[in-house]
């Protein structure tokens, strides 16, 4: 098990180890294609919808048992004695194991200062943590028995208010401290001395809540045992990540763990590494020789499997009248929850825009919750929150258009990345494509309206850091018939990866969609892809899939050439179909004889390597239109212009969806959602939907546009992508704060904007 | 659909073809080798033995529905009318097809001349032919509703005697007369002037009966559709062979079609092809939108789905003093079933022993009964019946000793292959060395005991004429903690397939062999390899694995190489190991941390083609005693050696697994294994296994050896073996036929020897 870092630093340190490439890794960037950008339905869409797909929780093995968890009822807590004698006498318990048995001591969260926790640790950290769990013939039966386990606990002190966890007086959750890691400081140029030259300087601090992934499918595994093998069916972004780390956890070969996620119903990040519910099945499978399934309920989903942290940004920033940003100097302190992890991201606060002078001061702490992990642009959108805002205060000083001062400071060069141009920068197109778009000007110009529910426009750029993790590897099936199976680990998250990948066989090889066919994340059958988190499958698995579909391109036309008796040269490969210089004739590849022969033709594709020298990032500009009531307090975003910088669009359908969801997100961080934890007892008062409110369709602006920039980026990789899902969801809760700062003339600096805080807000600018 | 040819005449064409092979196919010989070759258990031993191996009966899907077939009772009947109205009512039922439904026209048996038949006749042609199939909520309302559809027929004249079919007044099956295609003649040098020189001559008339394949699990499917997209499992020797029919039959691509078998339980050949029932539950499945099983009954196996033809062979052999066999002259006829397919073999006949003048005619006749298929050696055993019987005759006629005879006349080119010389002829090995272990000479001379038992002993020899088929394709994945996972589409019949594969790797590149898991026969995720049959998965398929495993130390060496930084050329891998000439360290391939951050290196492995001009083929001998009881005709084999030229040996236990398995089903050809269909009806009397009787380990020799001829053949390919499966069964019977003559004095000629042919031989003697 290794640390779950949900900021992906080992991504940029692996994107930057040499990679073995083939020379087809090596193939001109596409020019206009046909297949790849079209709107193509999702080739699983049918299965989806359709109620034929199987996820984790359809599995049903012969025999198979079920899981229930027993957590601590306590925030802090430790265990005084576990009693599970009326437990094991329930009717259909097969086994039980407690923090006392060995099993237990399977340590939990590894980090370079040894084990934080163990798989049942007697210290529990915050309400929910888990110390037993049962299987049982029936779901209802171990839930029983479950509730027959006495357990005595010590109540400790607690704190779930991470701002008082950093107090030297703070109960404390580890020996070492409520924050174990220092402060990370991170600087270019001279702060102070550029303040000093300044004609504007606004300082602002903020806070943002903590936000959960809410899947709408929960977290859960089916293990079973075979032969000193493992099998699990795990709901997981990453069936690499999770088999690596149980092999660790279990002390097996990676060859005796086989993990997979064929279908899988949302992760957001809340689901890239091993879960102690996969564990517990593993482990009880192999005591009762029985397959176990272990599938959380939402309440667990929402206490202990992770959630976006949340932050207090406090940001100084200046700019001379020309509208040149001068300095930006800023501290960030995240909630990691009860186990060591950063919890802040400053990469975007550094460098979104060109700013010679920048300091970012980090640090995070332990509370008595929950732990965070990777979110969907973990640290992004908390730092889009606080500087965004703190740009269109700066605007407002300087008696700037936002827009226009966002212009005037584009960057061009990745200044975190040692300078290095990027492939394609669009951030400036994103703003004035958007701008154009959303009638921006004619908005601003707009008198304000009378009435009590005032309109209001915003806009909030932003950016993604990751160019994408490791090599993957791709394997090309292309039958006699001329349709064609794709080979990969990748996991298919929701996104339409799958839909994505066929689509470039059919654009290399010209084999339709339809006769293309996907197999995916199965450690056991597919081929290596990081997992599919931080916006990097597209860009690092499709190449490989080009690649592959190349690669059998060789080997068919040699053996067209002797089959035909033509020159090899003279033979082209163009929609399923061989071809032949100066001939009209076309040759379909089912009716190659010498392919039907060999029953099919096997090709290897692995990613090409990053470009030298030049780095390629998305970019994204978001422009809302609110309506605030200003009676209720209540919020309606109306209007929604997303303006989407992410290299070429593989596919037109599945891009908006992407966006869609993203923007949705922005919508719950930005209005709506909140862990709420009592202060009084660190439990947590928001575990259901009735409690934790996220966006539905009601709350989106019926007036919403997808701005794709498709700038054609020939560098960044073969297929010309860039990553989406990250910087689709960045921008959008900044650019609703602005919006509404825009229609009441009041700035509200903590997220959620509820209700409660417009009509404080108002009483407050009421008041100045 | 194909035409399925028994005699694998398509495998002899494929082989010829040139092949594509990378530079790895070279590989050069293995020297000695230390995990090859080992007494390794089965790597799924315990999953087989345990019950925790999935079978397709074992497949359970969610609202799976079940099949059950309704059969002609009939030997040859016409479908007058089919009523389902009371079917259609039962509890449970929710599709049935008819020969009256659209799907029943799905053409069936397609050769050159059309299709023979469609998926549901009315021409019902053999008793137990389909004529309706049902899908039901439960596999007893299935059975019930099925009992429920009324079927009228007109009864047609039927033949199911082979030799009366031929006849020109014989009730005819088809249109184009019961022997569809012509005789076919085989000949070289010059047969009648042959015979004018001999100084002994023979000329005999065989029978052999039809034998049942009896495999221990039954043949059956369970199909499942998603978005178009059909997914079948099926007890199958072939995933491929299976999908490609399929797709064709209902005319999908073939990347839409998977086909999967993980744990089959036996197929001796009868598990080639594409079973009727896998489409019923893939059209029953696609109507009712639920997945659907059809696993057959035991009686279905035994009337429906293939067999051993029965043979009539007549032999005229001659040889001069010298013990030079100068002449063969033979005429064959075999029982192709219901509908035309070759049903009787030469090519052992032809080719086992040099023999400059040779002649064979070969017809096969139509007959009311279940179609002929592939079995073991098609045609192989009923030749050897008749040709070491022979051989045997023309001994005696000499004075020679029978072995002494044979290796007179040991081949060293293949006369069928334009004199090509064999890669290895172990032939004469098998002879000596088989006579050594059994104590030929000494038992020769032994007098004949005095009682009613008599005990005698015998020998026969055998070939396989077959050197495998296409090429295969093998993925091999070295993961970061030096385990591996080997990908190839060979099912595993029971014979070890995975165990040898696992072996292989772990001789490649030292990897244990517990560290290497295998993931075959499925469509959906495997790479091709032709179908376990023909003994050919060895030889195709582990060459492909051994150049996969060789393909992943090029990509090792350079990151290790750039990792250690020490030139390439000092690195060297064995076991698991990178090695540096001149330093005694040893770097285990998991502390390359190049490696850790790659995850894995994946190996492409091909067939190398065959030697050019050179052929490698199986040889074997056989030396049986038996017991016979004059006064009850009773046979007892009561020692037995086993003497077989496969090349290198893979593994010590499933070789001698092979072999006994081999001279078992040889026991059951000779002695007690008979298909009996009811002159007057043609139907079925020995239907279940009361009524035909398989050799148990009751029946087997307690004294038995098996004596591999290990050769380390260095030319036939790269892991240096030959098939065994069927070259171990193909002499055992007429080895123990040879030894009931030598212990009664009398020989009989047709097989099964039972206790009445016994007697009976034993009485005419008396007569002479």
């Amino acid at each position: 098990m290794r640390e779950p870092n949900i900021y992906g630093s080992d991504t940029l340190d692996a994107e930057l180890a040499p990679q073995f490439a083939p020379a087809t890794s090596d193939l001109p960037p596409w020019g206009k294609t046909t297949v790849v950008g079209a709107a193509v339905p999702r080739i699983d869409g049918h299965d989806r919808v359709g109620g034929t797909a199987i996820y984790t929780r359809d599995i049903a093995l012969p025999g198979m048992l079920h899981c229930a968890i027993v957590h601590s009822p306590h925030a802090h807590a430790m265990v005084k004695r576990i009693d599970t004698t009326a437990a094991k006498a329930m009717p259909g318990v097969h086994a039980i194991i407690t923090c006392d048995s060995p099993e237990a001591k399977i340590p939990w969260i590894l980090t370079n200062q040894g084990a934080f926790s163990q798989l049942l640790d007697p210290h529990c950290r915050y309400e929910g943590e888990e110390v037993a769990a049962i299987a049982a013939e029936t779901p209802l039966q171990a839930a029983d028995a479950a509730r027959m386990i006495v357990v005595e606990y010590d109540v400790l002190p607690m704190v779930v208010n991470y701002e008082v966890a950093t107090k030297p007086d703070a109960p404390k959750l580890h020996a070492v401290g409520n924050q174990p890691s220092p402060a990370r400081t991170s600087q270019r140029g001279d702060v102070e001395a550029a303040f000093a030259k300044a004609d504007a300087v606004v300082e602002r601090t903020f806070h943002t809540s903590c936000e959960m992934h809410v899947p709408l499918e929960v977290h859960g595994s089916v293990a079973q045992w075979d032969s000193g093998k493992l099998e699990v069916w795990d709901s997981t972004q990453g069936v690499y990540a999770v088999r690596d780390s149980l092999a660790l956890a279990l002390k097996l070969p990676l060859s005796s763990v086989r993990v997979s996620s064929h279908f899988m119903g949302g992760g957001f990040g809340g689901k890239l590494e091993l879960g102690k519910y996969t564990v517990f099945a593993a482990v009880l499978a192999r005591m009762t020789g029985r397959a176990v399934k272990c599938v959380l309920t939402r309440e667990d989903t929402l206490r202990s499997v992770g959630n976006r942290p949340a932050n207090t940004i406090s940001i100084k920033a200046a700019a001379r009248k020309d509208g040149t940003l001068l300095a930006l100097d800023a501290t960030l302190l995240g909630a990691s929850g009860a186990y060591p992890t950063g919890a802040t991201s400053s990469y975007m606060l550094l460098d979104l825009y060109t700013c010679a002078n920048v300091r970012a001061v980090e640090s995070s702490v332990l509370i008595n919750a929950g732990q965070a992990r990777a979110f969907r642009a973990p640290g992004y959108p908390q730092a889009a929150w606080a500087l965004e805002q703190v740009m269109d205060e700066l605007a407002g000083k300087l008696g700037m258009d936002p827009v226009e001062f966002r212009l005037k400071n584009i960057p061009v060069v990745s200044q975190l990345r040692s300078g290095q141009p990027y492939t394609s920068t669009g951030l400036a197109d994103c703003l004035r494509d958007g701008a154009e778009k959303f009638g921006w000007a004619a908005a601003r110009k707009r008198p304000a309206n009378k009435g009590h529910v005032k309109r209001g426009i915003g806009i909030a750029a932003g950016m993604w850091g990751s160019p994408g993790g490791p090599t993957a590897t791709v394997i090309l099936k292309l039958y006699a018939d001329g349709s064609a199976n794709v080979n990969s680990g990748a996991a298919d998250i929701g996104t339409g990866t799958k839909t994505i990948f066929a689509q470039v066989v059919a654009e290399e090889l010209g084999v339709p969609v339809e006769r293309v066919s996907v197999e995916n994340a199965d450690t056991g059958t597919t081929q290596y892809a990081p997992s599919s988190g931080g916006s990097q499958t597209v860009l690092v698995t499709t190449p490989a899939v080009r690649s592959a579909a190349a690669d059998v391109k060789t080997p068919l036309l040699a053996l067209a050439a002797e089959e035909l008796k033509i020159d090899v040269d003279k033979l082209t490969i163009r929609d399923g179909n061989i071809e032949i210089a100066g001939d009209t004739k076309k040759v379909p590849f089912s009716a190659l004889r010498s392919l039907a022969q060999r029953q099919q033709l096997v090709g290897v594709g692995r990613r090409a390597p990053h470009p030298v020298g030049k780095v390629g990032l998305p970019f994204a500009a978001h422009f809302a239109e609110v309506e605030v009531n200003t009676r209720t307090g209540e919020v309606r975003v109306v209007r929604y212009v997303a303006a989407q910088d992410s290299g070429r669009v593989m596919n037109a359908l599945t891009f908006e969806n992407q966006v869609l969801g993203g923007v949705t997100m922005g919508i719950g961080f930005g209005l709506t959602e909140q862990r709420v934890l009592d202060r009084q007892t660190g439990k947590l008062a928001s575990g259901s939907w009735h409690d934790y409110k996220i966006p539905t369709a009601m709350d989106f602006p019926v007036d919403f546009q997808c701005v794709p920039i498709d700038l054609q980026d020939k560098e960044c990789n073969s297929v010309g992508a860039k990553g989406l899902g990250e910087p689709a969801t960045i921008p959008a809760a900044a650019a609703i704060a602005n919006a509404v700062c825009n229609a009441i003339g009041a700035r509200i600096y903590d997220a959620p904007i509820t209700p409660a805080s417009i009509v404080n807000a108002l009483a407050s600018k009421g008041g100045k």
